[in-house]
């Protein structure tokens, strides 16, 4: 069975301006924005604006494009944020951690000693996020 | 600091030919080899040939061409194995989980219901390691 794209998922509803984000970078081919449910401080999603669900059915240029993006930000978050390092994650099907059925990379500042939180569900205060999501803008701004 | 390019890593040698390893996927671009310490059954990596140390100082040319194959290896693994998802992770620099400075994305075939499996840094029986390789590549071949 071959699992197609629904675009009542959350990060359609971002890219259609249906629902509000705290955006970090958008060009042609991909948005991003702070997860609001964040592992590590300055957490970022970065999403492609054409339609995939996950890795496993994305057109091979819209995932060259998408990439060239993730790391153009993970300098950015590393950079802006004075990460130690970066970690990338990204999932596909339930199974694979997969919670949102539209392609995303997760983009994860570390610092030395710092662990990943657990997924708590909770949601970040807005102006935390807002806070790490102008210093990440700024040192993209700057590149 | 700008970190560079040690070519005396493991996956360097194993590209040279120095070392040996379970050799699931090959092109003029990338390698693609089972983990020896895996965090799931056919746990496997895939690395450019050319020299990177990771995702924050790669050419964007060989990105895509890495992920090109990332995706036509998730999509044979998960049909070669059965699996139910896939998650994808990639690591950079120590405080971001990275041990081999060499840059590589892990694909990691996964189960309903089985998590992943902690970093005991105890190696794999190698035909345990060699019945999984010939699955998957027997996939790669099939597509």
């Amino acid at each position: 069975m071959i699992a197609v794209y629904d675009e009542s998922n959350i990060f359609a509803k971002i890219l259609r301006g249906d629902l509000p984000c705290h955006k970090v970078y958008e060009d042609e081919a991909v948005l991003a924005l702070m997860d609001i449910m964040p592992r590590a401080d300055g957490h970022v999603l970065v999403v492609p604006k054409a339609p995939a669900r996950n890795i496993l059915d994305v057109e091979p240029k819209v995932l060259c494009e998408l990439m060239t993006r993730v790391q153009k930000i993970a300098r950015a978050v590393k950079g802006g944020l004075g990460a130690d390092g970066v970690t990338i994650q990204q999932f596909n099907e339930q199974a694979g951690g997969q919670v949102v059925f539209h392609l995303h990379f997760h983009i994860l500042p570390r610092w030395n000693g710092v662990p990943l939180r657990p997924q708590s569900g909770a949601a970040e205060q807005p102006d935390v996020l807002e806070g790490f999501r102008v210093r990440i803008a700024s040192a993209l701004a700057g590149n």
